[in-house]
């Protein structure tokens, strides 16, 4: 038996949104508004009514925020995310006497039926509603009970008596969903933002990074994230191009972390010192440009912890320390931590303690190296405690394996991940993807953060496809989602050398030797990218991910794709040639139903881009975009605002 | 922390089947395999391996059987349901640490690396396997370890330690679901039922009922289910077609329960006695009719319930029950039962003891009247209760209202459940419906069953149609789902009358009086009924409802369905003319591969109603359809025996 209590009738169920029956919380930003529906079922005829209940945690008071019917047994209701942290979230429901009985009511007047019995029953109802109200709304219900009991039964149908009596239900034997659900609310730049990835080395020291920063807040960046800068180590130091045998003067891979010189916590001597870190935080942040930090939680075989802790590192057989392999395949110059350790616990709070070291330096933003390679609940565990101590901390996963997996880890926490859209090029490819990140569940919990390039990752398509390649993929990455960053120089400088045919790797990466890079090139898409970061800016509707649309063009090279804000006050449409060599032409079908536009009216579609403006109508449109020059349109839908049907003459 | 055990690497997530997440239980028969999917993920690059964990309540010792990976960190395992009653599940993981070493051997291997430490590495882990092993295993397992200890790398890859060892892995980290589950088996009959439903007293005592069985099992009915066989209220007794004035001999509504004579647990005098109702079972039996009995649990003004309990009933302030309404309509004849009377538990047990009564009497199946207009509560409580006294025990919810709630009635227990068939007449409408029904997650706890009519609901198709509309709607009805039922003697003998124009209730509806049916007229569908039904019994494929598909026909007054076994080896082609008016002629086109049938092969399309055998080949058919005689093809694809290029000489 469900309850102890066998007169509860209203039962809940299919609550949305709902991660995993509850296991995990779904994700929102300050100010956004949840809206939970839910079925809110009864026996019989009689009307229910139903509330999402809601609080902050750890607050234990629990608000409420009413529902309303939208068909067939469901019911939607909202409450405002205000507040940063985590909220629970349940709905329940309960027979709603007085409207029943009033509805009833109105059918028996409109049928002239004898009600002197129905009028006492109300009346009963009123006095009960009476007795749960106080002061002046009791009064008034026992003097309208009192007109009721008198045989006044027109007083059935008077508004006021509905309005207060509803704000004094009965629910003691409401039904309530059987499970507490969880929202955790972070700051909009968890949905919002545009990074730049940068090796401080090759600018030098820290201290000479801060003459890069106006070069990056030109291109509209808030988010410049450093590959680790931590001292690397020395043992089995990694040369140029990944060599196994290091020249002397190899500056070694800043994911090799930790030397003499210190580990997760300290700043390599090359680059300064943790005051030069915090100063560069501080020019940053006038600049309006937040540090992230890299958390590659793997040790060189010269980090302090292999010597202080050898316990949280796996031992072979013959005494060595278990270094990272993927056999046939070595990398000895790092050894990952032991998750199975029986020292787990002091691994993690030492792993929690980074975090907070960096935070007390100004750093709300980490991203995270191969969280995929550590344990599941470790993440769980340590974002969880990391966002009760400040709920502004953002955790971005790098993890690029199986689907499942990449889902698994933004359940766990994670605030922003990396996606596949590194790989996906085609128009299907590319509509496929899309459609299951934004049209599915996993909008509720996984924010994609889309990266045309990494140090790691020189995609084919940027190998193949020269500059107009770079220009596509950096609208395509700007346009689909909300968040996502390049890997610059490299980027912007169209950086398209693989080391060898078939490989992503850079020709002499950077992640193995600092590079001077010329910015000054002509062929530079640095403007193109700060025009582009500012549409993004100037358009809310590019600053979410849940009304991404796609619209026919009737050519395979050709995608064309729309955002929207919530209340369709700002619509964009995206229409991308995705051919790097030819020119392509076609016509646009837009779903006018979609973007709330109606056939019948013409409208401008005023290219952001190039500043073109267009005037369409209707579903179907002409475009021609030429690689190189044009390879887009982000067209901001303007609408016309005089016709000649506007004046009164016209009428 | 999700876990005091910061070692568990393994998590289990989606698995599948379960409904609400695990809040209610999935349904099978006795004799089926339950499929369980699960994720099993981990982070890193360790192999997993999972099991599902089940056992029969009231045991709680779990048995096991083990998972297959199906690509993409999913798993798929299954258990047999053997036994009627309740299972529990829920799926687990862990780290196949051998299997992990082991592949990295082979790798090691090919590449020729030095394994030395490996070995050792492999010996520990073979070492532990044998730790956990038995007798013969132990011995056979530190023997093998022994040679690996001695550098013998070649063992890494012997198929017959893999074996071994896999029946001892290291489950002290395993990840488990978060949840249990639950599955209730019911008996075949659940799933595969063909109902006839009749007016007992229009065939006079249950005594004379006796002479109609052969009549029914004739036909091919293995369920007669008959309305309530109570003594019957006489205060405001309505009076034939529904009249609120009953003569003085009309007979009344068996629905409106109760007299002086008995309530729930009585027979009514002019059927019988209990003893009468005990032969009619047991002489049904003989020919493989179960009699299946109505639980309306609402009384007459005159039963005895309102005398002994009047505080089961609702009072109104002027000391009278509350009879049913609608308002403005009036149901004077019956009081329904107050599910929110604080005498709810006695209540309640007085319902199960009417249960338990009929039960005694060796009733199993019983088709209730209404539920929607009971707690939700109860229901659940009443059939847990019930099964687990006896398991056999079915019930069919004859809810029509709103989807969610029908749907919600079987997630609570109902084994079988009246749909919208019944007034699903035209190609979208019944494919839309039957996909919803069979391909979603309703298939999981959902069983149809399928009515073209009952006493209550004569459709305008039936109404306006003729013979031939009663014809098409037997056969739809008895192939789209494996469970369906007819009121009869109206329907076979094509009673097509209703009380006014715009109503479908029976003119002179036999709810209101008895009737003299004459079986013997010669458009009587009986004939067709016995073979539909037949055809049924022999062809396992419409003995269940997963596998229903849908195929093309390019004419939008045919439909065409298959419906498969498991293993494919009984395939049924439903191509059926919804036009009752016209011939109807097109071509089907076959979704060959959903019937594992190949395009370059032809089959015999056998039609089971005409017994025509067509020779089919390819997604392209004909088919001429003719209303009145031919209205479908029901056809067994018979795979074509022999072809030349079957014998030898052929090669």
């Amino acid at each position: 038996m469900r309850s102890a209590e066998g007169r509860t009738r209203v039962a809940v169920e299919g609550v949305h949104p709902e991660v995993d029956g509850g296991e995990f919380a779904v994700k929102r930003i300050v100010g956004d508004v949840l809206t939970v529906e839910a079925n809110l079922l009864v026996d019989g005829h009689d009307l229910v009514a139903g509330e999402v209940l809601y609080h902050h945690l750890p607050a234990d008071i629990w608000q409420s925020s009413g529902m309303r019917p939208i068909g067939q047994g469901r019911w939607r209701g909202e409450f405002p995310a205000e507040e940063l942290g985590e909220y629970e979230y349940t709905v329940r429901g309960w027979i709603d006497r007085f409207g029943t009985w009033r509805a009833e009511m109105k059918k028996r007047l409109a049928a002239s039926q004898d009600v002197g019995v129905d009028c006492l029953i109300g009346a009963g109802l009123v006095e009960d509603a009476a007795s749960r109200a106080d002061g002046n709304d009791a009064a008034r219900l026992r003097e309208w009970a009192s007109l009721l009991r008198h045989g006044r039964p027109e007083i059935a149908l008077d508004d006021d008596l509905a309005a207060v009596v509803r704000c004094y239900p009965d629910r003691r034997f409401a039904g309530r969903y059987p499970r507490i659900l969880r929202l955790v609310v972070d700051r909009p730049r968890a949905a919002f933002a545009s990074w730049y990835e940068m090796f401080p080395r090759s600018c030098g020291t820290l201290r000479e990074c801060e003459s890069r920063l106006p070069y990056v807040a030109s291109m509209g960046f808030d988010v410049l994230y450093l590959p680790p800068i931590h001292p690397i180590g020395h043992t089995y130091r990694k040369g140029k191009n990944n060599r196994t045998e290091a020249a002397e003067d190899d500056a070694g891979s800043p994911w090799a972390i930790g030397s003499e010189e210190g580990g997760h916590t300290s700043v390599h001597p090359g680059l300064g010192t943790t005051a030069d870190f915090d100063h560069l935080v501080l020019k940053a942040r006038e600049l309006g440009i937040e540090i992230a930090l890299d958390l590659a939680f793997q040790c060189s075989p010269d980090h302090p912890w292999v010597r202080e802790h050898p316990e949280w590192f796996r031992h072979r057989p013959d005494g060595t320390i278990q270094y990272a392999e993927n056999p046939p395949k070595k990398y000895q110059d790092i050894y990952p931590l032991d998750f199975e350790t029986p020292q787990w616990r002091e691994l993690w709070e030492e792993l929690k303690r980074v975090v907070l070291f960096w935070m007390d330096r100004g750093v709300e933003i980490f991203r995270v190296d191969n969280p995929h390679t550590k344990a599941f609940g470790f993440w769980e565990w340590l974002i969880a405690e990391i966002k009760r101590e400040n709920p502004r901390v953002l955790f971005l996963s790098e993890a690029l394996t199986r689907p499942r997996i990449m889902y698994r880890l933004a359940k766990l926490g994670f605030s922003q991940s990396y996606t596949y859209f590194t790989w996906r090029n085609t128009k299907s490819e590319l509509t496929a993807y899309f459609r299951e990140l934004t049209q599915t569940d996993l909008r509720e919990y996984f924010r994609a953060n889309l990266w045309p390039n990494t140090p790691d990752i020189l995609p084919e398509f940027l190998q193949t496809g020269g500059r107009a390649a770079f220009m596509i993929r950096l609208i395509l990455a700007a346009t689909l989602a909300a968040n996502y960053g390049i890997y610059g120089p490299a980027f912007e400088l169209c950086e398209g050398a693989a080391r060898e045919r078939g490989s992503e790797e850079y020709l002499n990466s950077e992640k193995y030797e600092s590079k001077r890079w010329n910015l000054d090139t002509p062929w530079s898409l640095k403007h193109l990218i700060a025009r582009v970061n500012r549409i993004r800016r100037e358009n809310p509707a590019l600053q979410c991910d849940g009304n991404l649309r796609f619209h026919e063009t009737g050519n395979p090279a050709v995608i064309c794709y729309s955002k929207t804000n919530d209340d369709l006050s700002d619509i964009v449409i995206v229409v991308g040639n995705l051919d790097v060599f030819h020119t392509q032409t076609g016509w646009v079908t837009l779903d006018l139903a979609a973007l709330g536009l109606g056939a019948s009216r013409a409208f401008q579609a005023h290219d952001l881009l190039s500043d073109g403006r267009y005037l369409w109508q209707g579903p179907h449109n002409y475009f021609e975009l030429v690689p190189g020059s044009l390879p887009a349109h982000i067209m901001k839908v303007r609408r016309w605002l005089r016709t000649e049907k506007d004046f009164d003459y016209y009428l």
